[in-house]
């Protein structure tokens, strides 16, 4: 298993008039995760994407457990529980408040796509060598940071 | 069931460098679906809000099989395929483009909740009775507009 | 001066925790404002832009006098003073509530580049010429619906 | 004057398909700059609003003199030139890109309300004591950070 932290605060912007976060604005929450999970790795979406690789979101799924308020120091979780094979990765997050309170979980899947033909392609290479060090059965897994 | 349908307009804004509409912007025209689904009954979600029940959403699972484009028009459909019991209401939601294609599918889980305390109560009555007809077994059912 | 009206209804995602809508906001009520204000000339942005003509925001300028809320259907009204001569387009932006009152007016200047060096050009050809008519002195003007 | 720091990183979301920030996404920006500004003094708006006094915008100005793209590490700049006498306060905040570009400038005045009955109120005492010493004529000013 791969699994990261990173944090973002909650804005103004994202709070609704129930007081809490918007529930579409975790779309954002959970892409930084993603992202921030990559560059943990030593990799970039924006150069992957340089590359002519795209990952769009395929499937988002989230459960609401409780609110995020404004202001909120929040900690995005973000774990591949599976070595992705193939044109599909999977992720899966959990938001945190700053008491470690868990609000939100979710799953979301992306495709790889090579963007001049839209045609599903493999993970590149380089981010399964970045990846595959976490998931060697039994082995001792490299830590995160 | 009870099924309904409006139509959303795709802003610049809600495009991102992918050509599409960000996946996360998808929960903005789910909502708009279900207010505007409500409304079609004669029930309005803000006066709702100004008796003191909340709908806050539990759970958001969406499958994006389609891009939306930039000033597509597109066609939020609605559906309530069981009346609601107690405190919990599901959705169903399709967005289809110009041309009929189904883009995304959704289902939403809402909770019924009193503002004051934010304990669970039950779907108001006024909603209850605009709803039932649609769910008579066996029996003709209203016509939506 | 050309002038033309278009609503749009303030959506939950679009409000904050003060229980009005956050004023970031509004760029994109001004943005449909303009965009639809292009169609009832005849003109479609997206197509615009398929021809190499991209139109950025070099400006966006709004004073917020009264507040909007969830579920105010809003009239954007966009109009533009001058026909403009270059490179350069401003438009003047106002937003009024269902019981007539002006809640924000704004002022966004746009240039028309040419998107595959993104040198400056003039306004397309199509465009001056739907936008002329109305611009002549002592003319009568055509109506705009 | 008053002058602080803050960085934001340009998330997905916040692209549109002109492949820059949508220029609404900057309202945000400037928020979290202001925050982070007060923050710095050891102010927080949060705690603020629970005393009973909000902050609406007002006016609102933008130039967008170069785009941001997507992933770009930002720098917002959000500084006071005047200490604020009474219910009126006016930053002024500049956008830069990692290379040190200025990539937008804006000004922003927000009035202090009392949120009980929506009066305009003075700036409240904490804040009027924490921004004095940076506007003492030819006096020594506090580093910021």
């Amino acid at each position: 298993m791969y699994s990261s932290e990173m944090q973002v605060r909650v804005r103004y912007a994202e709070t609704d008039q129930m007081n809490v976060v918007y529930h579409g604005n975790y779309a954002q929450y959970f892409e930084v995760g993603r992202v921030e999970s990559l560059r943990q790795l030593g990799l970039s979406y924006k150069e992957l994407e340089a590359t002519g690789v795209i990952m769009p979101v395929i499937e988002w799924t989230a459960k609401f457990l409780r609110p995020a308020h404004y202001d909120d120091l929040l900690t995005v979780k973000t774990s591949l529980r599976e070595l992705p094979a193939g044109h599909r990765i999977e992720f899966h997050q959990e938001v945190y408040n700053e008491s470690g309170r868990l609000l939100t979980t979710g799953k979301v899947v992306l495709y790889f796509l090579r963007r001049a033909n839209m045609e599903k392609t493999n993970m590149p290479e380089e981010m399964k060598e970045r990846l595959a060090p976490y998931f060697i059965p039994g082995g001792d897994q490299p830590s995160t940071v």
